[in-house]
């Protein structure tokens, strides 16, 4: 009896053309972390399922993968990267030095209903800050996501920044307790629209007219022109309350670092509200210009409560997750993902049998000039061959019959035009490293 | 109520020095298969139960985190990368083109008895030539093997070579059926030596003396000299029967390539029998010279029943595995592996928080020359700064204080040496390029 060959509903596999240009992509971004002195680290895909349920919200624990191992323990595979992160470094804190800088790439589970585009097993990449409180931290972690989208050309971007003690002023200031209810709200402002949002309000947290206009009112505040007139435009607003002084303070002292470091990319708007509670300080989204329908393909903000379920020790964070498959699919949607179906630039094919072990020694010898070099592993019929280096994209084919290897020489193939001329392997080397340059 | 933060046992965090080093391994791995053109693809953590158990064997199927998902379905953790690249190539056959030549980077999951240097949760590294019977494909895995060894620099290593006809022909010769039984045993030879081989013999498969003492003589055949002078030496095998003489031929044409190759790290030796039953034809196990007591660090070898649980297509497969951990903790031991603590060649330092601002745009200016550079968040006492610098490894300290704001300049400190000197951008820039170079 056969099994069927099948993959879980909300779980998938990666084909070798997606599978490279996720790795390409992902050796880019690694790349921009590890230039800014980020450091990797990896922590387990299983965890006791206490560790991961306390700091998870009911939504996450209704979709935590659980179960109960051989040894009878409650486990549950990882939602995300920030509760591992936060158990991590409580439990590493003794060897590690502050400021820690880390970032981490893996899969995580939630069963959530499958639906298009989502899926129950994805890949976070996720960079963070522990341990410092400089606004400068939290600058960096924007200049890093504007390297990245540099790095990734994925076009015009724009970063939307905001406070948390904004909208918690806002709300002070309005008279609205539940504030974490309603940003909640607010943040579906691109989804349900003003009208949405108003009705939402009234029905759940019983916000009076007044409340509502003035709180709609706060949240499409956003700059238009540079940071300084911004700030001028909303001066006023630090007298209303000493947390929307403070929020304010903090954003003119990114402001200024921004400024200076050329990132006009970015742009405060004061309806970004990011749907985590957790988030205590400077928040910030990033879209791309001719793809805004994708949503944020980069989030983060500050943090001051990471390790507050492992241990009483207040530690600080700020950080943000680059949302890797909406990226990828953002990219080849605008056409600017590189299609590769081998790493390999030349097919290396023995005519006869006679001829493998030859060919075999040149394309070692080509790999020794960094050229990677596949051989086709039998030797059949020349146009099947060349039908499989078409469809896997080769550039070239290196071609060694019997004549070929009694006068030393290869015939050299160019898939893209047909051409094809005998030469000697240093010539072969020449022309693929000439095509390794474009 | 803290929680206290804690891994499950066999289960580990790698810290940023680990991880390093691993990614490090990696990326050198990932290179020569690529070089050679096999191509990455990723299957999910999790599938089907009944995909998983029908190839595993019981001890595998014991070991299985299997449980109920969200949806009622039996589920399990993949305990090897193996299974579900059969399930793989079953489901995608119609878009694959063969000869398939895919590698696999992956965590596994087994739920063995926790004891020192095995975890329940660990990486496998596969690369897998799918569709091809032609001995090429098997000296190309063994190519590969050796390659990696060069990049990895492990020093020298010893790729052993057999066949399954071999060990076949021979208990066929001997008139043992039980073949897996035999070969099982055979494996513990290393560990059990032969005394304890021969007392399992008898004891599990009835075997007589004499049968023993031939199994015994014909497992202790290897190659001592070159290739040619080898066969010369078993000749008299061939003629023994037709299982033997196949799989000597096989092994003659192979010896032929590895010989043109240069291979000569591989040598012949009929001991090697390789755990699973799963093997059909030549198989194969690499050894560190000065580390012998490591066990096999890359082995693998061809099968012909792949995708027999999926699909009624017969494919066959020659590939290996890298044991990375194994890799990781033997270049550890041989004191061959490069300590490194962060990527960033330089630190950053603002003496105070005026220049933090500066400091930001000229570690952007370096990183813009490909000097990875990070920069201290916060203004604090010079000294303490500099000893998170030096507890970091970085190898230089760019500092910046009032006089080299106004200045123009940067003081850099060689952490090294302790010697430091002003300077302005483009000196810096040299001096951390020299360093790169070295």
């Amino acid at each position: 009896m056969l099994v069927q060959a099948r993959t879980l509903s909300g779980f998938k596999d990666r084909l070798p053309q997606e599978a490279i240009a996720k790795s390409e992509l992902l050796k880019k971004i690694i790349d921009v972390f590890e230039s800014f002195g980020f450091v990797p680290i990896e922590t387990p895909h299983l965890e006791y399922a206490d560790v991961l349920i306390k700091q998870g919200s009911d939504e996450i624990q209704k979709e935590l993968y659980a179960f109960k191992d051989h040894g009878g323990r409650d486990v549950a595979l990882r939602f995300d990267l920030t509760v591992p992160l936060a158990r991590f470094v409580s439990q590493h804190r003794h060897c590690l030095t502050l400021p820690f800088k880390r970032y981490a790439v893996g899969n995580v589970f939630r069963g959530e209903r499958a639906q298009r585009g989502r899926y129950r097993e994805f890949t976070q990449c996720d960079f963070d800050f522990i341990g410092s409180k400089s606004i400068a931290s939290d600058s960096e972690i924007i200049q890093i996501i504007a390297e990245i989208m540099k790095k990734l050309e994925v076009g015009k971007f724009k970063i939307s920044i905001n406070h948390r003690g904004i909208l918690n002023g806002i709300c002070e200031h309005l008279g609205i307790a539940q504030v974490n209810e309603a940003l909640r709200i607010i943040d579906k402002l691109d989804k349900i629209g003003k009208e949405g949002v108003r009705e939402e309000l009234v029905k759940t947290l019983g916000l009076d007219f007044k409340q509502i206009e003035a709180l709609l009112g706060f949240v499409s505040i956003k700059q238009e022109g540079d940071f300084e007139e911004f700030f001028a435009s909303i001066a006023y607003l630090k007298d209303l309350n000493p947390t929307l002084q403070k929020a304010i303070s903090d954003l003119e002292e990114l402001g200024l670092i921004l400024k200076n470091l050329d990132l006009n990319s970015c742009m405060i708007s004061f309806s970004i509200a990011r749907g985590l509670g957790y988030y205590t300080g400077i928040i910030y989204e990033t879209t791309l210009e001719e793809l805004p329908s994708l949503g944020s393909v980069c989030s983060g903000g500050r943090y001051d409560y990471l390790t507050q379920t492992f241990s009483k020790e207040a530690l600080s964070g700020v950080g943000a997750s680059v949302g890797l498959d909406r990226l990828l699919a953002g990219l080849e949607e605008l056409g600017k993902m590189k299609i590769q179906k081998t790493k390999a630039l030349i097919l290396c094919i023995a005519m006869q049998k006679e001829q493998m072990s030859l060919v075999q020694k040149i394309a070692q010898d080509l790999r020794n000039h960094s050229i990677p070099s596949e051989v086709y592993p039998d030797s059949l019929k020349l146009s099947k061959i060349l039908s499989y280096a078409n469809s896997k994209q080769f550039s070239y084919a290196g071609i060694i019959g019997e004549n070929e290897a009694q006068t030393g020489k290869i015939t050299l193939k160019d898939l893209k035009t047909g051409e094809q001329e005998t030469m000697d392997l240093a010539e072969v080397i020449k022309n693929c490293q000439k095509s390794q340059n474009h």
